[in-house]
């Protein structure tokens, strides 16, 4: 498994591993909101939830767009697509994992149930 | 967008963070690994080396087997799974993406090229 960019990888994950910066990501999901619109819902100085907008800006993962006095921020899904070409990777270890799960369980459920009988005739003498 | 575990998927996302760490679940993904054959192939201490693999297992992606005397480290892939699953939230945005670039792409070719013409019949009078 060759890794072609590990600084950008390095910079993208690190970004995801803070959970008020995912959250910043999921608003963005909504639309485009300023920088007060975006740490408006941290108990968190402006400055603080700045340094958050930042740390996206700099994994490109959030845009910065500057109309008159207001900085309007927006989602680059982009480097998201290169976090989940490398996880994708291991895919199938997971999937693997998940279709052993299911034979075993399968397996489990054949033991442990009594064998089908037919069902008797109804009595039809009532 | 809800998340459910934040401070896993930090601990995750940090771990993933690092090209170093990254490499080294490269190297479980080819099978089981002591911590001598993990740190080989960086150029840092066995301690530093050691302190990657215990970032990998505090995040749940290596899982470490005492042999006697011997660490055997293997993948667990349930957290990479968990990372994809976050990060496939997202998915739609970059799909989203990649079908405008394709659909500007057909229409820069259309008005590019010349509008197809019949060939000529093949000359047969030879």
């Amino acid at each position: 498994m060759v890794e072609h960019d590990s600084h950008t990888l390095d910079t993208i994950f690190h970004a995801l591993g803070d959970a008020t910066r995912r959250a910043m990501l999921g608003e963005l999901a909504s639309g485009e909101r300023t920088v007060s619109e975006l740490a408006e819902p941290f108990a968190m100085s402006l400055a603080a939830a700045s340094k958050h907008i930042k740390v996206l800006e700099n994994a490109g993962m959030v845009r910065r767009d500057i109309r008159g006095r207001t900085h309007v921020c927006s989602l680059d899904p982009v480097p998201l697509m290169s976090a989940d070409q490398w996880i994708g990777m291991y895919r199938r270890f997971w999937t693997d994992r998940l279709d052993t799960l299911e034979r075993l369980l399968r397996a489990a459920d054949a033991t442990a149930l009594p064998p089908k009988k037919p069902l008797p005739p109804e009595d039809k003498g009532e």
